[in-house]
Order: C-alpha cells, then structure tokens, then sequence
C-alpha cells in the first residue's frame, strides 16, 4: 500500500515527507496505523549524522496506533486493538528475555543503534521508496508515517480511553527515564538524585526518583526555562551549570544537601560526554552511582581520572531504561491509569505529519519537550 | 615504647628497618603483637609514589597478630585474643556502615587512600621515629612492625588454630578478592568471570568467583608462570594476552565460551587503566559488569569510546571488594575454616622484616604472589 512517511535521505539535510510503499504484513507482524508519534532526540541524531545509519530511513520510534491488519499466525493482538509500538522486542523466550541483567531481547541485534534493528531478518525492510530502494525503519518502528509494519512481540496493546498522543511517549521518553530509576539504578527512598537535561527523558527521570522516594531531585539543565517543568515533575531542585557565578557544583550540592557535597544518583540524559563526566564527579565517591541514560556521539570519548571509581563509584549504561519493552510498558500504563505519573506536561506542541522538521528544530534548540506528529 | 619497623621515608628508595617509638594505647585502642604481614602491591605503590602519600610512614597492611595491651573502654577483644587487623574500620553506628552500598566506615575518612587513615585524629599517629617526627600508617595498619596500634573496631578477632600466616593475607588480598565477586559484581551461577592479574587479589577472584558457581573462569597474566596457580585457584581456561599470536581477545574468548565474543563478568586487578579498558571491551555490551579492582596510579586517565556503556554495561569500582570489613572477614573465615577457601598456596615467599625490600622486589616483579613477613 502507498503510505506517507518522513524518511531520512541524507545526513545533515531535512527529511522528505514523501509517498513510500508498505508491503503486506507477513507472519507474525502486524499493520498499524500510526496515530501519533513523538520526536525525540535519537531521531535527530540519526538525521544529522550523530547515530551513522545509512540513508533511507524512515524515521520515528514514539508511537502508537491502531492494528487494522494481521499477518499468519498472530494471536497476541487482533485488529482494532490500540497498541504502544515498542523500540526493541520481547520475544520473552530468549535467554536475554530470560535474563533479569539485560532487557534486550536478543532479536534486537547486537548492535541496536548502529545497525537498524532486525535489519538482515527476512521479514525487513518494510518499506520501499518511489525509486524503489528499501527504506528501514528506526528501532523497529518507523512511526514517521501514517501506517507501519511491526512484530507483533514488539508492540504493548492498550485500553483503548488513553489518548493516543500521550500512549505515544510512554513507548521512549517516559519508559526510559522511569525505567533508568527503577531497572538501572534502582534508586532508594530518602536519596538524593541529580538529573542532567531536562528534556521528555530527564523529565521522566525525575518522576520515576519521585516514585522510587527519593527526597532531593535536583534538576540541571542550561536553559533557565526548563525549571517550571522541571518543579512541575518532582525536581526540588534546579541548578543552570552555566550560571553557577562562582560556586561549584560541588558547593551548590553542599548547600542543597546541608553538607554533603556528593549526591546518591546522576542521570546523564544528554548524551554529552563531558555533562556524563560531571556527572560521575558529583556521585559520592563511596556508593555513588551514574545512570548514563543519553547515547552520546560514536566518535566521542569519555574520559576519567584513573582513580575515579577506585573508592566504590559505579557506571551504567542502559537503553531504554534497562526495561524489557513490554513488561514494563504494561507496568508504566498501570502507573499512568493509577495517576502515579503525568505524561500530558511533556507535549509542547502538536503538528502534522509535514511539519515534522519544525518539530525537529523545536527540539533541537530545547524549545519543545516533546513535539508529537498526530495523525488522522 | 620501642620498636623495629620498616618505615617509608622517601619515593622511590627501600623502606628504612629502624627503630620507632609507639606510644601506649588510647581509649578505643589496641596494642598488637604482629605475628605475620603480607606484602601487598599497595605498599610497593606507597615507596614508588604511585600513591602519593607524604613519608614517613610505617607501611604494611595486611596483618595479624596478638593483643597485648587495650586501652580505656575496649571490650570487644581482650589482651590474648588473636586478631586480622583491618584496612577500614567498622564501627557499626555511622550511616555509612548501615548503607549496604557502602563498606568504608565513616571513621575511613573521605580519601582513605590519599590521605592517611584517621590522619587527624585525636588519637594519630601512632609513632614517631628517632629524631622525633609523627610517622602515620598505611590503612589504617602499619603492620611492618613488631608492634602497632590499631582501634578495637578495626580488627576481627579470630579462633586461635588459624595460622597467623594465613590470617595475615585474609585482611587485604583476601577479601579483596572474594569481596569483589560477592559484594560488589554478584557473580552468578553458570556465569563467565575473567580476571585479569593473577597476583593475591587475582587468585581470590577466581576463588570467589568458583564460590559464587561461575562455569567460566578465564586467567589472564602476561607471565606464563601464573597459569599452573590460576588453575590450582578454580581458572578454567588461561589466556597470556601478551602473546595472543594472530588471535584476539575476542576470538579466544568465541572459542572458550562456544561463539560469544563477551564474558558476563571482567575483574581488573592489575591497576591499570589500559588493562581497564580492554576489561570494560570484552563484558557483554548488554548486561556486562567490570569491577576495577586494582587502584590505577593517581595521574592516570581512563578512555573509552562515548557509547561504550549506552547498551547496557556496568562498571565499579572497589575498595576492599566492597566488603564491610569486620562482618565480611568473619565470613571469609568461616569459610577458610570450612576448606571452602585455600589461602596457603598464595604464600610463595616467607621472610623477615629485615628482608622487607627484598619481598617489595620479588611482588613487584612478578615473582612472587605474597611474600609474607613473620615475626617471632
């Protein structure tokens, strides 16, 4: 079926909202109809060349929608179903399902970001452009267009009275910042958590502290403007690094925490390499751990002075919170129809399908939290 | 009182056999006969000024001995009891002894390894050499001496049949080691362990690491002569990554574990940093945990390509394996005295404090894996 999709052609220049053609739904995939999508940042960083993905792409990983076809033999959705589009799998059979350290199923691929996600599987790609040549589809999911093909285990169904714009974000930005405070870095109530970047994730990080119990959040970010939002949230908090006007960080946390110059938890959700290297120098020494959520750049290095985890400091990755997709996409709706978590604040602006490269500048100057594409 | 001990006077020169005056125990303390003191690559890192640690100072730290004297107060040993003298103190009381995410007592100081332990206190320190200057001691120790002071709350005491020789190594490489596996990494069962060192610290990760049930336990050492005593410890396989011969690490890791290129869990115990990152680059990018066990040099850098954590990998750092040091020695004994844990094939050298300088050289050349002073 001809379908409109924005699809990345070449790095550093806009996408092209285009007609491109979707095949059928095979066995176990499933057709959906995308009703909303949210612009994130890893969606610019492929379209200006920071995730090398080869061109031509179509864009777009936040998204939900309704399943309106089903391929041969799949049972877990049915037409008509709302779903999450989730950006990895969870087959849960796998022995990465199975494995309580990792959240990847192991469909996702070795190489998640590098490599399109399910890239040589004979099922992919879906798309294909007016040229002829196969288009994939970012994190499985390509939600920059009005329909997209998905594997039935990669998609989380829900009650069909959330709205589809605020279903859209829990599939990236809010499963990955409440996901890094609950499956990463666990953290306790009565800490103290510093969030670096308040954007949608950083956001979602705060909340998730909020819920875990922490009692001091404290909120960094260089735009002054990001500190409403951030309150609104949980933050207690708000720190701009850029106008610290002769104080330290190190001074600013000791007046924050009466004392202490260190805090419990760091959340890097910039994905800069030197923000991810503060970050571990404000974590305490002892027991202090840094949760680098932001993916920074693959020609970056991070680098620190030999003795910084020597004493007990400690370092993790995670992608997408450390969270099996499914799992806790059904975990984190239960929160947001128990009214534990807010997603509504994160959207700043709603636009059309052809105004996605305004959304993409919006967010590239930290202008919008969250831009979401809605769909008819 | 007088007493002979190995003082460390200037970088870079032998410590000095001489005799030092130690005064009488305060309230809280203890007077200790030492009876047995490994020598520990932290000391060699004291006389070569990797740890930059103002002299004089009388070294060692890895002891046990006889309590011969307590000051106002103790009750927790009495004179006669034999005891492991610890690196960190346990007071029990603080909030860093009641956060299980931390071993170092806050009685530790904030640097315990720059600035000498207890440094300023009321009590410190303990000696002071013939023309009449405070010498501080290492962690807490000083155990390259006939007698040292030490706090109540800083030693174990232990049953009596357990050579004090064997005692002696259980304060640091012991617990260091097994520590590490279990208090910091929570090496599982059926996992894939690589240690990379395979000195006292190194031999007890690959025993702790047998403890916790690892399948895979795979020695690395750039001196052949470590593979007949890795093996001995529990180590499955041995790679010298010296002489890979067209291999890497990675291909040889593909044909141990039967085509992943990735171990679970990479244990650093050499302190440095290269060897640190090539650790952190053969963990599972998704789940892998690295512990940096070994205290790279203090002007040392530590790189690694931006995203080498965004997928999922963790890195620790330790001191001591993280292992609360009271509590966990009484493990660790528990199990020497049950035969779960070998200490004595880690003594490879027995020598006087007259011999100190000759032990320093024998570890720091790699010939020796602990060179264990006995006093009378």
């Amino acid at each position: 079926m001809k379908v409109q999709a924005a699809v990345f052609r070449k790095a550093g220049e806009p996408l092209v909202v285009e007609e491109v053609e979707l095949r059928k739904p095979q066995a176990g995939e499933i057709l959906v109809k995308i009703r909303a999508s949210g612009i994130c940042h890893s969606d610019i960083s492929v379209q200006n060349g920071t995730m090398p993905i080869p061109p031509p792409m179509v864009l777009g990983h936040e998204g939900a929608g309704e399943v309106v076809e089903v391929g041969e033999g799949v049972t877990s959705v049915a037409v008509g179903d709302h779903v999450i589009l989730n950006n990895v799998p969870e087959c849960g059979k796998c022995p990465q399902c199975h494995n309580p350290r990792t959240n990847l199923c192991i469909e996702s691929g070795r190489n998640v970001l590098t490599t399109p996600v399910l890239r040589n599987s004979k099922y992919r790609p879906f798309f294909k452009t007016a040229e002829g040549k196969d288009a994939t589809t970012l994190m499985t999911a390509g939600t920059f267009a009005t329909h997209s093909l998905i594997d039935a285990h990669t998609v989380t169904p829900i009650p069909k009275d959330i709205p589809f714009e605020e279903a859209a974000l829990i599939a990236c930005g809010v499963i990955t910042g409440i996901g890094s405070t609950h499956y990463a870095a666990h953290v306790s109530p009565g800490s103290s958590v510093a969030v670096f970047g308040i954007g949608s994730v950083g956001l979602n990080v705060i909340q998730g502290a909020k819920i875990a119990g922490a009692t001091v959040i404290l909120a960094l970010d260089i735009l002054d403007s990001k500190e409403a939002v951030a309150r609104q949230f949980g933050a207690t908090h708000f720190i701009n690094p850029s106008k610290l006007e002769g104080a330290t960080l190190h001074s600013k946390i000791a007046e924050i925490l009466g004392g202490s110059i260190f805090v419990d938890f760091a959340f890097e959700a910039t994905g800069n390499t030197g923000v991810l290297q503060t970050a571990v120098s404000i974590v305490h020494p002892l027991s202090g751990e840094v949760v680098a959520v932001g993916i920074p750049h693959f020609t970056s290095e991070t680098k620190f002075p030999g003795p910084t985890f020597s004493l007990g400091r400690t370092l993790r990755g995670v992608l997408f919170g450390n969270a099996k997709s499914i799992t806790v996409t059904k975990q984190i709706v239960e929160w947001y129809k128990a009214g534990k978590i807010q997603v509504k604040p994160l959207i700043t602006h709603r636009l059309t399908l052809q105004e996605v490269n305004k959304g993409m500048e919006l967010l590239a100057k930290g202008e919008a939290v969250r831009p979401v594409i809605l769909f008819d």
